[in-house]
């Protein structure tokens, strides 16, 4: 059952309800109903209007009241984050995060690897950025690590060429309802007037653009040609595409040549280390290794702020599991979680997510294994943690032409924000491709090796050298021809195929054949040498490739989807105040402690307070500036900071203080202990300003 | 005072004072004591004999107990880090962390974060490690952050000439004792037989490896030519010294012509934010930046494990204050912190390390100033609390021909191992170096700004443009006169030098001078035009740039010294066992669980211990493998997990478990949540061992 609703939808809803409850409320009052009576009404009246406001606030579709300007502004000045390099220019695509961005980020990976690694015994590792070229050619990375770019054949502006098309063919798009609306704007001079598009060039546009990634090479080179994409500010014609490998290089050591680049992914160094890994875990499978750090690509044109970097951090989980069996022991902890699952197969029937359990997922063959499922819900899980809008979440699967080519099944989870849906975590079944292919080309096994149950018999081919005749036949030039029949092996297996060939080679040959040694030159074969013949083989270890389930989250897009969910703007007394709503778990800062004045006689209740708070390891500030309390409290609401303790001239009276909220602005007073206790609970999750507001009297400030 | 006493001293002590108490246990016994009144001299026998083996085994002068090559193999086969890319055939200094040295970092950043960053408010930042061009040659790195190299002329090998130098000459030295004392080996077919040095060479060349770091340039390469110095393998002649910068250079971008660099430090990231961190403070100073991340350093020639490295985090703060008033509101915290202080000119004067308190080092002038103190203090008690051998920690002040050209003091925490005493922080007084660098560079100035307590009043030369009579005389080269101008400011203040300068010559001239203007063109500036004299200036505002105190921290190398000191051998029944004695603060895992056996009855109870330590946020490991409880304690001693909870068949019937100590190796068996309770005590530093024990009867496993 699909239950797509967007904003606009809840929105409408909403206030339908708070229309129909107004009337209600009218009727009473008109009515003269007894206080009491009416009350409860107004109540729900009122709750309504702020779930009116709130979902206004979010709404980002058309028309929308999202100011993402306002937050940006918000997060430059109180240095959540700011352009690297600024004063000497700035580079666009690298950013530094200030305390209140690095304390957020902090807490959320701190949280992650509770979440995570501590949860599940990860063994986490952590790996060097700089990594050799002969690393990345195994993993594709320097084959095909790499975007299109074309550049302007007048000025040399690079572009990347899919964006490029995406803007030109929008753009084109743009123009033509605005002239099918009578609403062209005047051509500027020496431009031609707008001319609506012929509907099947439309058509045909609006395909390309969901089509795009499906361009490449020199079907690219087609489509800019055929569409005479040019470059938008000049009308420049462009170059043809080329490839742009998107990963920065290096040279490591003084000699000059040996090329290395910075990593594009964490996920290489875990492969690398897989048999120290499963020697650790004491051979037992399957496990987990997890890894947190920085990420390189050389984007042709970083945009979207935090969301397309040339630098950022990664938490990347890489989950061995047996290929035959993708079971998971602790499956039945997120069997009846429902998620949002926007699965393939909705995407192609044009359909919205739908909401279902993991295990109703996993069971209809949706989600591909238990393994996949689990990590899918854990996510989830995480993500709603962190304080991420679960309305605004949705696990999509990959369509199978956006799928790596060996990868069985791929879940992002999404996050809706200004940008719309943008991809925060994937969650793919990489399957055994990395460990296969280092494992070829270094001949060192990263395998798994298990007793079998039983032994188990085979008939395979092999081949064995007649040690007494192979020697003399061949004197000093045995080695080489050694290498050449070493090389029809697989893992130190023999490969099959390649043995009947050669037999039957020989038998074409009458029992002669000419073969390349790894000295190049050519030598020949003769059945007297070697035995080709099909044996019955026993094994009692089964040997394999374990397949990899790699959740793989991308901190920094995290980071800055959960402040568009935290942001919202409260109407004050005289303007605007900006508030971010971060669950206590992320915030900066947990407890702002302020003074209200500047009288000397606080300092020994200020810093029983923050010695006490520290004790506790909670973030906390102490705010003496001069400015008024009401100010101090906004500051402090734009960081985030949940809690705020301030001590007053009735503190020296009777040693009380008050403890404020951020988001109900509501105030409690109790002793400084007592108060304490409360900050601790709250941020340790073991109460709720609810319950708090419950169990003492509401103190209203005098607010000096 | 000097306290100076070296570890052979120090074992040679202890070993006096156990044969003293062996006699007079042996006399005890000959006397047929009573056994109640022989125990106690016996206990104190064997702990001397305890503390005779733990000195032994950290000794590392000549004769070493230290056995490098078994804790290397340990830390290798425990996977706490290993070279990176092994299966690729490894680089040399780079290395990853595997499970229990990612959590041993960990740990220690987030102590680290603990004692300075809470503790001091101070507000971290995470800055990129792509680094512009321009930033590094302002702060001097493109330049300066080079070594010497020199190649074999003939092999093309890359050698660091100082340390090519020190190898060649220290081998002089070597092979000329041996040849003194008459144990010169026989020479090599065709090599030449070792000839006594004469007593002149070999005292300049222990003179010349004292003041190594002096040669540089040409020095340098006259004293490699003049010494013959040589190719130790090949015997080749080396090249000139050519200087060899240490940072990695990259592209960003596509365009191919951006410049960047991997930073060599993270300072600079600090000072490029100063104004967003100053606003963020609300114009308070003093106050600190710090953060932790990457730094990379093409090294010449990799060695010593972790201790030199390309790739490497650090932990830098960077502490802001008025270069007028280096004062510490909290210097009384350490001011009787006494800390053993190598001085400056202790190390002239060939003496040791003082032991000193911090108030008496400030107030005698042997460290600068109180701030400098408090960060040494700070540095002090950090590196003992993550468990460093207070024994072999030193505070060494630079000599003043080492120290920085714009430092005023610096100090250095050097812990020593087997690899000598070790530079792990450093603390320096930057002065105002990189700030004022950077103003100048930019043009944005990098400085606080202070209300006076009173205007200042000052005269000063100023410049003033007569506007009539300038736009007129220069018109359409107005501005490039106007940039000449300009130029004669720093600061936006006047350069008064420049100005009496440029009013003499105008004078010289009879009013009449040529200038250069910004055009490259050359004008004639006459003195109606301009109007410079001498002004009574009154401000309200001290405008600054702010000094830095830096201490700068290498994790990698704490973190391999705190490895040797943790380090230690226990003769068991069978073989020695290897044990890692951390500090249950930084331990990588804090408690093993272990079934004594494969029996399901087990699982409940290592479920219920599990979840109890998971929700105190305990790391733990269960350990189910079939191996004997002794390997498996074993196994964890290796890993320095310092507590180990057993279930065994006890616990199925009365919920008992048994706790053991990993450096006693004594037990305790309590009941289920009891444990769970001193656990987690134990593990916050609530309680100690000794403190359990004396509290609880002691157990003697039957380990099954």
């Amino acid at each position: 059952m699909a239950t797509q609703e967007t904003s606009a939808q809840k929105l409408e809803a909403v206030k339908n309800a708070m229309i129909k409850q107004g009337d209600v409320v009218k009727a009473l009052k008109a009515a003269k109903t007894a206080k009491e009576q009416v009350q409860p009404e107004v109540d729900k009246l009122l709750a309504l209007k702020e779930q009116f406001k709130q979902l206004s606030l979010l709404d980002d579709g058309a028309g929308s009241k999202f100011d993402r300007a306002s937050l940006e502004s918000l997060l430059l000045k109180r240095f959540f984050y700011a352009p690297s390099f600024e004063i000497y220019g700035g580079i666009a695509g690298l950013y530094d995060y200030g305390p209140p961005g690095c304390a957020l980020q902090n807490n959320i990976l701190s949280l992650w690897r509770q979440h995570f690694i501590l949860e599940e015994d990860m063994l986490e590792v952590e790996c060097t950025n700089l990594t050799p070229e002969a690393v990345l050619k195994t993993s594709g990375h320097v084959e095909r690590f790499a975007d299109y770019m074309v550049k302007d054949t007048v000025t040399g502006d690079i572009f990347r060429a899919d964006h490029l098309v995406k803007q030109v063919l929008g753009q084109r798009i743009e123009d033509d309802k605005k002239v099918q609306s009578g609403n062209a704007p005047k051509p500027a001079k020496g431009q031609a007037k707008l001319e609506p598009l012929a509907a099947e060039t439309r058509s045909e546009y609006e395909l390309i653009l969901e089509t795009l990634d499906n361009y490449v090479g020199d079907e690219l080179r087609k489509l800019i040609r055929r569409l005479d994409i040019r470059a938008p500010s000049t009308n420049n014609e462009v170059t043809d595409p080329v490839l742009f490998n998107l990963m920065f290089e290096t040279q490591i050591g003084p000699t000059g040549q040996f090329k290395g680049y910075l990593r594009p992914e964490t996920a290489q160094g875990h492969f690398l280390n897989f048999k120290r890994l499963y020697d650790y875990n004491t051979g037992q499978v399957p496990f987990a290794s997890a890894s947190v750090g920085k990420s390189f690509r050389n984007e042709i044109s970083p945009r979207q702020g935090l969301l397309r970097v040339r630098e950022f951090t990664m938490a990347e989980i890489e989950h061995y599991v047996d290929p035959n069996g993708k079971k998971h022991s602790r499956f039945n902890e997120v069997r009846d979680l429902v998620v949002p699952l926007y699965s393939a197969d909705a995407q192609q029937a044009a359909a919205g997510p739908t909401r279902m359990s993991i295990g109703d997922a996993v069971e209809k063959g949706i989600i591909n294994n238990e393994t996949l499922g689990y990590f899918v819900a854990r996510i989830y899980l995480f993500l709603t943690r962190i304080g991420i809008d679960p309305a605004r979440l949705r696990l999509r699967q990959h369509m199978s032409n956006e799928m790596a080519h060996y990868a069985c099944d791929c879940w992002d989870a999404e996050i809706e924000s200004s940008y719309g849906w943008i991809e925060c975590v994937g969650c793919a079944d990489r399957s055994a491709f990395d460990l296969t292919a280092h494992t070829k080309k270094t001949g060192e096994k990263l395998v798994v090796r298990e007793a079998l149950p039983e032994p188990l018999i085979e008939d395979k081919w092999t081949l064995e050298v007649n040690k007494k005749t192979f020697g003399p036949a061949f004197k000093k030039d045995a080695k080489a021809v050694q290498g050449f029949l070493d090389s029809m092996k697989i893992d130190e297996a023999w490969d099959e195929v390649k043995l009947q060939e050669l037999k039957e080679q020989l038998a074409a040959g009458s029992g002669k054949t000419s073969i390349t040694g790894t000295d190049g030159k050519t030598y020949e074969l003769t059945d007297n040498l070697v035995t080709i013949e099909k044996k019955t083989i026993k094994s009692f270890i089964r040997e394999y490739i374990p397949s990899v389930i790699e959740p793989s989250f991308g901190i920094g897009r995290i980071l800055y989807q959960l402040l568009e969910h935290a942001y919202y703007r409260r109407e004050g007394d005289d303007e605007a105040r900006h508030v971010l709503r971060f669950p206590a778990c992320v915030a900066p800062i947990k407890t702002l402690v302020v003074p209200i004045s500047h009288s000397g006689d606080f300092n020994p209740f200020i810093k029983q307070i923050v010695t006490g708070l520290r004790r506790s390891n909670i973030a906390n500030k102490v705010d003496d500036s001069g400015s008024s309390i009401g100010k101090r409290y906004a500051r402090n609401d734009e960081l985030g900071t949940p809690f705020a303790v301030t001590v007053d001239f009735q503190t020296v009276q009777d040693r009380t203080v008050t403890l404020r909220e951020r988001d109900s602005t509501k105030q409690i007073r109790e002793k400084i202990p007592v108060i304490l206790d409360i900050v601790k609970d709250l941020v340790e999750e073991k109460t709720t300003w609810k319950e708090v507001e419950a169990r003492f009297p509401a103190f209203v400030s005098q607010e000096v």
